[in-house]
């Protein structure tokens, strides 16, 4: 059997977007708290699936008891980047069952004629889910500042609603993990090369990346800002080094174990008299 | 490694209700179609995991290109039958981003003012989607004809509608599967006792079903009616022995398969030049 190489730092302190932090120099090649390897990533993270699936079904279990905690992770980054990969090899360890995942596409005519959190406040995770935001309300402060869709004080709007709603979760018991994969531009061309050369990727494919990687630095900028006006200490942003695949993936694993864990789990006791309930059970 | 044992005869044919099929008949001990072991049969399970997670992926892909196929895997049991366990051991196999998971509990005030299939139509799945129900509309042929909460008129009105329900969703490209997952009475108080002895299972325990336990024959005669009135040629109920958890699994997976390479998936092209496409990506 394999050794298990873990982290030497938690990723809930690494990647944290703290004071100062800027994108610029964040480096999407890096391993941060990580000194293994690409297998040893890949036996940590098979490793930790059971632990995974363990606390999520902890989760799901005290909620059927009347608890009321729940996760909600936040994926945004760039086309490619690898939130598709989290979801299934990361978020896959879990039981379907107790995973509330929803992918957001373009708003439609009647999403549009709606303040942008309308759409976004419908998806948020019952108790005991884990949601799972593959985009968010985030792209109504990044797309839209990118192509000028709102202006400055609309942006500042969004900024504060978006606190806002996001504290109200978080003190309605969601523990909010937001996490951008960060790809180079490099790694980005080097992806789309790959789609297009694979049968079974091209479905991935649209015209349309290359359109918004003309954008790139604005993008980067729009980023940055986002993180400053919405990284809170309660709902704090993580950006994943994301140009390894597999230090992206057991670096969100590390982050849903720290979410979980903090929640401080257990199975629920259910308020019936065992001894009489099995009694009954035996004479049924 | 392990030899691969596989099934001798499909699931899809010794497990489908036909003519003259009698519920009294099934043994919930039985491994119809399947001469391997209880650890053949988890070697198969885990073996057979990506080929269900590749088609699933191939069905999830055509649909981003325009393409309408879908599967409903509809699960109906008596309480400790493994419908959970068929969710997380089988369809866990899959990426959740294409998995569409719905339990129906007792409706609520709201979707009682509704006739039943309300709630139904609105967690149909999308195009491309492998929807899972968790129970469904049968509960209002079964429950309800169990404790006479809907009369024989009303009963006969649900059959019709379920029906019509049903193969319009298989005429709009749903492939549906539909499961009675059978485990006998002597099954359920064991599994009873188990959740009872167990800390980790304990919340699954609920004493409303012992009350339901009490009703076991009328509940197989609800299931034998609702088959003999919604077993059709294009919907088929098939009836899977679920004394064997092992079994159980690895059927389902059968019938899951079988669904999925009956709609002869393929990786979808997208109509693009890709020679261009890549000149441009190279350039960008």
């Amino acid at each position: 059997m394999a050794d298990i190489v873990n982290f030497k730092e938690r990723p809930s302190e690494t990647l944290k977007v703290g004071e100062g932090f800027n994108l610029k120099d964040a480096d999407p090649d890096a391993t941060p708290g990580y000194n293994g390897d690409k297998s040893d990533g890949e036996v940590l993270l098979a490793e930790l699936d059971d632990n995974l699936a363990l606390l999520q079904e902890q989760l799901f279990a005290e909620s059927r008891l009347g608890g009321t905690k729940r996760i909600l992770l936040i994926l945004q980054a760039m086309d490619t980047a690898g939130k598709g990969g989290i979801v299934s090899h990361v978020m896959g360890a879990m039981n379907p069952q107790g995973v509330q995942m929803k992918s957001f596409k373009a708003p439609t005519p009647e999403e549009k004629s709606y303040d942008f959190l309308w759409r976004i406040e419908k998806e948020a995770p019952a108790a005991g889910m884990v949601g799972v935001f593959d985009r968010s309300h985030y792209e109504d402060v990044l797309i839209h500042r990118v192509h000028h869709w709102a202006d400055p004080k609309e942006l500042e709007r969004r900024y504060t609603a978006i606190n806002e709603f996001e504290s109200r979760q978080a003190a309605a018991g969601t523990k909010i993990v937001k996490v951008m994969l960060h790809i180079s531009r490099d790694e980005q061309k080097e992806r789309l090369l790959a789609r297009l050369d694979d049968p079974s990727k091209l479905w991935k494919y649209s015209s349309n990346d290359i359109k918004e990687r003309a954008f790139w630095n604005d993008y980067m900028d729009a980023y940055q800002k986002a993180f400053e006006k919405t990284a809170t200490e309660a709902v704090p942003w993580y950006v994943v080094p994301a140009n390894k695949k597999w230090y992206a993936r057991i670096a969100v694993q590390q982050l849903m174990l720290d979410a979980l864990e903090g929640l401080r789990l257990q199975w629920p006791v259910p308020d019936i008299d065992v001894a009489m309930e099995r009694e009954l059970v035996e004479r049924s």
